[in-house]
């Protein structure tokens, strides 16, 4: 098992890393549950498949053990399912010193840590995530939130949990295409942040996709959560250079919006919003072509893909892009890499150049 | 005009309380909109009679001035408003540099709060209180939210506005009912903290009410705020201190629950909440008989109810007290009267006396 500490002061908090935890999940996460009440948020397609099995381990710590069901899905992700789970939580009478425990992906971590921080003005919150985009992507950082009809994550606070138990042996149960999307966030953080991480996932993707070995995908993930950590800790709520790790995100949010949320999975949508970034790299004269094509290879290699969906215009891109909460005074805030491992926050980028590139990666 | 500064380090904050100052508002709080947009939330019945003013004062200043309106009201403290305020600032074109203004009540003033410390995961926010009680309560300590059907409050969070400004000449607008409601909270403040505070207000008690002399109006709301930002300068998320402010609102909110929040407004319900755990303190010796009687003369002088209504019975208010936010782990706390001018947190009160002192102030 490996063990990441996310150093934030007073909120520092673990996150371990390890295949089948669960098992054992009480002795890591005890501490935080003694004498508490416990209400476990998960979503419908997870409460037969696991919710029993943590339901059984957090017995044995905490005072008593509540659940919270929500219908699976990014459409489950508003303000309604917050006011859902507290009104739940109000029934089953969880207090200021209660806990929640998030089980499941990445809607189920942001929603369970965003109703956490607002029940009562603030509880306490664990997150086991069951994706592995959840698991190297919400499980650092402290975002959580919801949506709105305007666009993704635009309702939410920063609130970290007081810890994250990561089991690779979900891994095992996802879907190919999920398992691919998780995979984006990992390529993301080696290209703006770590080299020798892009060159780990270049040579191992044979071992981590479709079939996750324990020890490679441990060692993945592990190495994912201490570059995010590092990047929280000097900057927790993105005033500046936190905003790196939204690359391919703002091209990315704005492509989900437009094809509507349903044809293009989030990691998929951060994948093509990459591919576009690093072409308006190109374009810029910050890196090579062969420096794109060497990302784009890779984002392939995990089976994702790496062109603007049909009937998704460079136009309506753009324009969805302005409604994006990481803009700031008016300016959009465009994330460009540098090269492989490095990467820099623009807000001057030509219109003109931004809808060439999405136009160079959209579909024919 | 008086200034009093809440201390609470990087999140400290100025309120200026005066006769008229919303006249010249923009000379005070133009700093904190120079260059930015700005979204003034207020309900249905001030749009009127304040809006236009405010609207042309911080136009001075800031880049854009846009406006949100609710229902007036207690029935739209939720979280579907919430969303209505935030889906409106995304369609204004906000950013998180922007800047929340809440003119209103203490409804008003919660929920703009709340939409600031979760638009965008936290922008600005800066008070312009109408009432009395948003004046001296909602006014100093940065506690935001909204209401669940199952109680008060129970979604929320702790955010500090950048300023106050409290214009003591909306309170001539008032009506007398409002403006009583809001001496509960003076009286509270009193009762708890300042002997001194007590007798100002029993010695004053003509000029307060039912029209508000500005001399001592500014005073006496001063005074109460510089009590109130002592307390929460000292414990801002109330892990212990802070907790006597709730001083007659665990019982007060228990009332509204089971009048279901028709029959009797806060202030009411805080100041029949203060007799009634006045009672209690006389049962457990801590007060004399006298004491509690002066404390109920002066909430009388000040027209506010010291008996529970009608049909509202002790074990209703009980049970609803066990909902309350402010247990911990189960237990109920409670603020009872030491001396007037000083108050003491308990745990430990039997039910049965409680019940007891709940009848003891029931209408016969």
């Amino acid at each position: 098992m490996n063990e990441v500490i996310v150093e934030l002061e007073e909120r520092s908090y673990p996150i371990f890393v390890g295949n089948g935890l669960l098992k054992t999940i009480d002795g890591l996460i005890g501490e935080h549950l003694a004498g508490r009440s416990v209400c476990i948020v998960t979503d419908s397609n997870l409460k037969e498949r696991f919710l029993p099995d943590v339901e059984r381990s957090l017995s044995r710590c905490a005072r008593a053990v509540h659940r919270c069901v929500f219908p699976a899905g990014e459409a489950s992700k508003r303000l309604s399912t917050i006011e859902a789970i507290c009104r739940e939580a109000v029934r089953a009478g969880l207090d200021r010193n209660s806990v929640f425990v998030a089980l499941g992906g990445g809607v189920c971590g942001d929603m369970t840590g965003f109703a956490a921080s607002v029940y009562m003005r603030g509880t306490r919150f664990i997150q086991i995530p069951t994706s592995l985009l959840a698991m190297v992507d919400s499980s650092v950082g402290g975002k959580t939130g919801v949506d709105l009809p305007e666009g993704k994550n635009l309702v939410g606070a920063f609130f970290q949990p007081e810890a994250v138990v990561i089991d690779t042996a979900f891994l095992e149960t996802l879907p190919k295409r999920e398992l691919s999307c998780g995979y984006a966030e990992l390529i993301k953080t080696a290209v703006i942040l770590d080299e020798t991480l892009f060159a780990f996932l270049e040579a191992d993707a044979g071992a981590l996709l479709p079939h996750p070995a324990p020890a490679q995908t441990i060692e993945a993930v592990s190495r994912c959560c201490t570059l995010k950590a590092g990047v929280v800790a000097a900057d927790e709520k993105e005033s500046s250079q936190r905003a790196i790790l939204n690359y391919g995100h703002t091209f990315g949010h704005a492509i989900e919006a437009v094809t509507g949320y349903t044809k293009v999975e989030h990691g998929e949508a951060v994948a093509i919003g990459m591919s576009v970034a690093a072409r308006l790299a190109v374009s810029l004269g910050f890196i090579s072509r062969e420096t794109a094509e060497r990302q784009d290879a890779l984002l392939r290699a995990f089976a994702l893909p790496v062109t603007v969906p049909e009937g998704c215009s460079a136009e309506a891109v753009l324009q969805a892009m302005g409604a994006d909460k990481k803009n700031s005074n008016g300016k959009l805030k465009l994330i460009l890499p540098e090269r492989i491992g490095k990467a820099g926050i623009h807000t001057d980028v030509p219109r003109e150049m931004i809808l060439n590139a999405i136009r160079e990666r959209s579909a024919q």
